[in-house]
């Protein structure tokens, strides 16, 4: 890019903001001239994003809005192209409106999993938010942007928006859903609206700045338990994805199932074991399967969370178990009472079984939790997986150098698609010297995403490149077999370019062109 | 429009089709020039659709698809605009893939209701369909593409859309969702996709022509059981609102709950009682409350489903009778054996009961196999309420001069909004001479559907114009009371552009001309 774009563009910004709104980053290319991704723009109001925006048109500099910018292993900060300034939302944090009745609530970008989790509770508890298991601290708002899931029956979260304020390029600011009436916030709940449905062109997308969330929230059940399952070994995976697929299918399993494999377990209750590997990676099969001996964790362990009447979960009970029975190794079932009273008897338990409660708590109890809506930071605890330091009390996995990358790839339910699925996985992230840490989730009744974490130490030199090399190996086999990606980090939006049809890629093109024909909004995202 | 557009057209487009595919009708203009509305053109194929649209863009002579033109209430196969040329795609009518693993069903605009049922009783019955109470020969796709609804679990026919074949006004053929990655199958099962989400830009839309639909189906239950309540008097209403939110809310009621007023299910009964009436209109209150003591009907009456495992059928009754107990007359549940047992008993409970079990069932039965996905006609009976003629074995409401207009108007599931709109119905309707027959649909857990049906005799003169004058008026009544549209008559497009926010109308406006620069395809409908 023209220097003296920038630098014009940087001026007037300062004008417009004040220089309270405006950081400057060290990073500078090698002709030590400034990059655009070192600027970072923080309006606190509409007004002066329409004005950041208006800047940006005149200067033909292009912006990159994040709401809180925790996008961890899909590029935490970092802009599609690098020739965007980042707009950082997080200073519009408020929680606007809030339906108690209905369950609702709208808010601001910078509103975290933690806010709104807390604000739920002040008014009583009535309704829940859906977590995902990224940090307390990522906004809700963008998560929900890049059809995150979490753990309850609200896990979709793209599914349960209602509407979205949105300021597109022109400046123009709009409202999705039944918000396309002015000026009354009615029918606020409804978020089809009527005519064309615009707000999923505002999901995964780069034609608009979102201001504003409205999401539904779940009740809270009379009652609720947690269940626990696992399978001992990996070939096992094809037959049990066709034993729940109905269950999910017939709502019997009304939640999001999630099935971590022993790595991805390993790494959330500890960190590489360099001890029992005499310092080598990738950790061997022998080795994982003595600490699930150790930590009583299978070769892939499903949980799910039961919600309803105390009747209605104990029949749900009742089928998981019977439709289970066999083809399992066993399955559990905690409610928040015994819970509690596990975390009392935590040494008799182990006195009595040999496992190590205490420890499994520290997995168990976050996983319980989350399944109620309240947010964890075990996850991110995972991404030190490799660093040879211990996780610091106060984690930030970009300050310390932990190498993450998501791979995120769908199936349909078919034990089939599931099996093929992980077992290429397995061989293309080890044979490049990595774990193949992975979750399935049934994000829907009919398809499954498995999200494969590519865990490094980016502190080890070439280990970055390493990584990145294995993650588009693996992405493009995926892609080959029919197993398309469901999200992307920023290093990989060119895959989709790359695999699209061209007339779908080309109406892509020419609606972002309507919305935004000087291309000012983060170029190169996801069209 | 120029004549001579529309004759240069025609030439092009018989020369191209061959005569047997078009249809041309009497109706001329007042000059006995040739109305673009009097041309039906009918495609066999995608490549005859693109040939129709290329000639369109060269002459500038709009055409208006529709699939099986049974939009009875909303135009019927009426145009938006009388400038275009209709395009009946019913003969492209093929179920082309079936999965009876995951429940997907892909098929074209053509395939009606029934084809669809018989085609899925055929497969072994594994899945239902949701139906609507339109006419068993009307669309599935078309249904859904104007976000339709029915009475199962599926009820929500646009949400249970997977992926749409969409041909564009410049002849490209897309696939929506995942469907945008060439040229596999793999991943049809999530309606999502990767990137902006284009499928919704396409329902109750002018931005493309659907030749193919992929929906989801639900899983037949092992168990199913119907509910009936009704309360006694119009004022109930608010509070039965507010007792059944929670129970959608937290999914107790897994179904559309459909509420229908007396004369709502009087008219499903017969047709009007012109000598209870004594020849004169509207029907008045007392009248009506001596039939619904005669069939045993009150002020609403409430239907759902209950499906699941019998014992999950069974908390679900016991949590209903309890949660309704006071605030409702009655309430029955009925399986199929007890329908069956009832159609066998007719005579000795009428003896026993001194209610007329013959005639409740012609209601019942109906309702029971909606439920159940089994298309039905009652509802189509109903457009002959206000004909002198016996309603005829075989129905055409077009044909016959039953006059209906359909106005669907939303608010939230809260019964102070609940009771409002229902109020101001009954008042605006009765002072325009009609019935105000209602249903009130819990499309969601959030949302009610307020379907309000004006019927009369097109036979008489003068009556259109009046039910006419009486539905604009009933529209921007509830708008101004914030009580939004669902879905529009081809006569009431205008009340969109009057509304809209004047930004969300230009930004409609500019997708709209990115993708159909000459505006060719259905103006004035939605945008």
């Amino acid at each position: 890019m023209e220097v003296n774009k920038l630098h014009n563009a940087l001026t007037a910004w300062t004008d417009a903001l004040g220089s309270n709104s405006i950081e400057l980053h060290e990073s500078q290319d090698t002709n030590s001239n400034m990059l655009p991704s070192s600027v970072q723009l923080k309006p606190v109001s509409i007004e002066e994003i329409q004005t950041c925006l208006a800047i940006a048109n005149e200067f033909g500099v292009s912006v990159y809005p994040l709401s809180t910018g925790l996008n961890w292993g899909y590029g935490s900060r970092n802009p599609a192209s690098s020739e965007s300034v980042v707009v950082d939302l997080s200073k519009l944090n408020q929680i606007v409106d809030y339906d108690n009745t209905l369950g609702i609530v709208t808010l601001e970008p910078g509103v975290s999993q933690t806010q709104l989790n807390s604000f739920l509770q002040q008014q009583g508890g009535d309704f829940w938010m859906d977590v995902t298991g990224s940090s307390p601290n990522c906004s809700v708002l963008g998560n929900s942007l890049e059809r995150g899931f979490g753990h309850s029956p609200y896990s979709d979260h793209a599914a349960h928006l209602l509407e979205l304020e949105v300021i597109l390029a022109n400046g123009n600011c709009i409202r999705t859903s039944m918000g396309q009436f002015a000026p009354t916030q009615s029918n606020t709940q409804y978020a089809a609206g009527i005519g064309p449905g615009l707000l999923p062109l505002f999901l995964q997308s780069n034609l608009g700045l979102i201001t504003k969330a409205t999401i539904q929230l779940m009740p809270r059940p009379e009652y609720f338990q947690a269940m626990y399952f696992s399978i001992g070994k990996n070939n096992q995976l094809a037959n049990l994805i066709d034993v729940l697929r109905p269950l999910r299918l017939n709502g019997t399993i009304q939640s999001a199932l999630h099935l971590g494999n022993g790595y991805r377990v390993l790494s959330s209750i500890q960190q590489y074991p360099w001890e029992a590997m005499n310092g080598s990676t990738p950790l061997s099969p022998e080795v994982l399967a003595q600490f699930g001996r150790q930590w009583d964790f299978g070769a892939w362990n499903g949980a799910a969370g039961l919600y309803g009447t105390r009747k209605q979960v104990a029949e749900t009970k009742r089928i998981m178990k019977s439709a289970l029975k066999g083809h399992v190794k066993r399955i559990r079932f905690m409610d928040d009472s015994q819970l509690e009273f596990a975390k009392i008897l935590k040494t008799p338990y182990k006195w009595l079984t040999g496992l190590n409660l205490p420890e499994l708590l520290k997995i168990i109890e976050p996983v319980h939790g989350m399944m109620k809506g309240i947010p964890s930071d075990r996850v991110i605890a995972s991404t030190y997986w490799r660093k040879r330091m211990p996780i610091p009390g106060s984690m930030d996995p970009d300050r310390d150098g932990c190498g993450l990358i998501w791979c995120a790839h769908l199936a349909p339910t078919k034990g089939v698609c599931a099996q093929e699925m992980a077992d290429l996985v397995a061989d293309k992230v080890q044979s490049h010297g990595f774990e193949p840490g992975m979750t399935i989730t049934m994000i829907n009744e009919r398809t499954l995403d498995n999200v494969i974490s590519i865990s490094y130490d980016k502190d080890i030199q070439g280990e970055h490149e390493r990584a990145m090399k294995c993650y588009h190996e693996l992405a493009n086999a995926l892609i080959r077999k029919g197993h398309y990606p469901y999200r992307l980090g920023v290093q990989a939006m060119n895959l989709l370019s790359e695999y699209r049809h061209p007339s779908y890629q080309a109406t892509l093109e020419s609606i972002k062109h309507a919305l935004d024909p000087n291309h000012i909004l983060s170029p190169g995202r996801y069209i």
